[in-house]
C-alpha cells in the first residue's frame, strides 16, 4: 500500500475534524480511518515529518476578467468607439455584474450592441491589466507554501474568448501560467482555499455535496459591484495597496 | 442566514465524519458547527428531507481524448497521409501514454513529426467519436441525480487545440454540454465522484493536501494501455456492452 500522500490526507482529515474524535469510517472512501489514526501514532508514514507544514500550504484561486484583466474599461472604451452615438454608462454608474442588463434597462436594443463588442476578436486578448495584478500574481507565485491558479469563465460564445484567454495570459504572465489557466463555467467545481473574484454571488450549475466551495470568496472590487451587498463577504479593493497580503496570510491561518 | 444549502453541508460533514462526534470546529469554514448539530437535531432546516436523497448525487467527469474523442486513430490516419514514408506504430502495438515518446523510441526525429499532427489545425475538431460514447454520455445525463461534466486537459500548444474542444462538445453533444466543459491541466483540482479517463496515472501540479482528487480514477481501456498495470484501479473497456452502467451503480453505492 502506498502511504506516499499520507500526510496531506491527514492534514486534511485533522482540519475537517477540529477536535471531533474519529471513530470509524473513510476519508474521502480513500483511506481506511485505522489506517490514518495508526499513522498519527507511529509517525512511521513516509514525508510525516512534513504533517505541520502541509498543513499551512495555501491554494489561491485568481479570477481573470475584472481581477486580472480590466474587462470593463476596455469595453466602454470599444463600445464607444464602435457606438458613438449610442447612450453609455460611465464607470462610476456601473451597477450590476451583468453589463448587457444594465444597457438593457436604458434600451431593450442595447443588449445586442453590448455584446457584439465583447464577443468581437481581439476583445479578450487585448484587454489591459488591471493595476498591480501581474505583480501581485508573480510575487502570490513566489510565496513559500502557496500555489496559485488561475480560474476563469469562458463565454457562451466561446469562439474567441477562450484561445485569447490563454493569449492574455501567456502574454501578461508567462508559459508557465498558462499550466494554471482553469476554464470552466462552474467554480465551485475547482478546488481552492481562497478564490478573489468580482463576481458577488457564484453558484454551481448543480446545487448537491460537492457543488459547495472548498474555497473563501473574497471580492475583488470592481465599478459593478462597489455597491452591491456582498452578505458579509471580505473584499480586496485594489492590488496597489499591498493589504492583498494580509488578505492571504489571514486566509493561511484559518485553512 | 440563508440554510437553503444546509443538507449538502450537513451530508458531506457526516459522510466525512463517519460516527465521529462533531465536538466544535466548522464544516469548510463556512458553517457553525452547532448549526449543523442544531439542525439535524430539529430538521427544520429547508430541504432537509432531502438529506438522504442528495447523499447519492452522483457526480461523472468524463475525460475526452479517447473516451470520447478518438485521438489514436485519427493520429494514426493524419500522420500517415502527411507522411507516408515514415515508420509508425500500429494500434495493437501501442504501448505508454505519450505518443511521442514511443515514436522517439524508434527514431528521434519523429518526434517532431508526431508533434506537427496533433498541433495541426482541425485536428482535434475533427476527431472521431469513441463507439457508444455519445449515447453513453447522453444517457447519463439523463441519469437521476448523476450530474455529468467534461473534463480535459488541453495541449501546452492551445493555438487550435482549446478552440477546437468546445467546437466538438458542441457539434458531439449540443450547445448544453459546452457549459459542462472544464478545461485544466490539473483535473486533481476538479470535484467529483469518478473521473473516467485513458491516462493510467493523473498527478497534480503540486503535491498538497488539495491535490488528493475527490474521485475515484476509473481507466477507460485504449491502445495504449491495455498493458499497463493501473496498481487495482478499476477499468472501463468500452461504452457499447453497457458495462458503464454497473460501474456508476457500483461507485454510486460507495459515495
Amino acid at each position: 500500500m502506498n502511504f506516499g500522500r499520507a500526510p496531506c490526507i491527514i492534514s486534511r482529515t485533522f482540519r475537517l475534524l477540529g477536535n471531533a474524535q474519529l471513530v470509524s469510517g473513510s476519508t474521502w472512501g480513500r483511506f481506511p480511518s485505522t489506517s490514518v489514526i495508526m499513522a498519527r501514532r507511529t509517525g512511521k508514514i513516509r514525508g510525516y515529518s512534513d504533517f505541520c507544514r502541509e498543513r499551512n500550504r495555501l491554494r489561491v484561486l485568481l479570477d481573470m476578467d475584472m481581477v486580472l484583466a480590466d474587462f470593463e474599461e476596455h469595453f466602454l472604451t470599444k463600445y464607444r468607439e464602435t457606438y458613438p452615438d449610442a447612450p453609455y454608462v460611465k464607470a462610476e454608474d456601473r451597477d450590476g455584474f451583468w453589463l448587457r442588463d444594465q444597457y438593457e434597462k436604458i434600451s431593450p436594443n442595447l443588449k445586442d450592441k453590448v455584446q457584439s463588442i465583447y464577443e468581437a476578436e481581439f476583445f479578450f486578448r487585448d484587454l489591459p491589466e488591471i493595476p498591480g495584478a501581474i505583480e501581485a500574481a508573480q510575487e502570490i507565485n513566489k510565496m513559500e507554501d502557496v500555489d496559485v491558479f488561475i480560474c476563469t469563465s469562458p463565454l457562451v460564445q466561446y469562439k474567441y474568448c477562450v484561445k485569447e484567454k490563454f493569449e492574455w495570459v501567456e502574454q501578461h504572465l508567462g508559459m508557465e501560467w498558462v499550466e494554471k489557466l482553469i476554464i470552466t463555467r462552474d467554480k465551485t467545481m475547482v478546488q481552492g482555499h481562497v478564490l478573489i473574484d468580482d463576481k458577488p454571488k457564484i453558484k454551481g450549475k448543480v446545487i448537491c455535496c460537492l457543488s459547495i466551495p472548498s474555497w473563501k470568496h473574497v471580492v475583488f472590487t470592481a465599478c459593478h459591484n462597489r455597491r452591491t451587498n456582498i452578505h458579509g463577504r471580505r473584499r480586496l479593493d485594489n492590488w496597489t495597496d499591498g493589504s492583498w497580503r494580509n488578505l492571504l496570510e489571514d486566509i493561511r491561518k484559518h485553512i
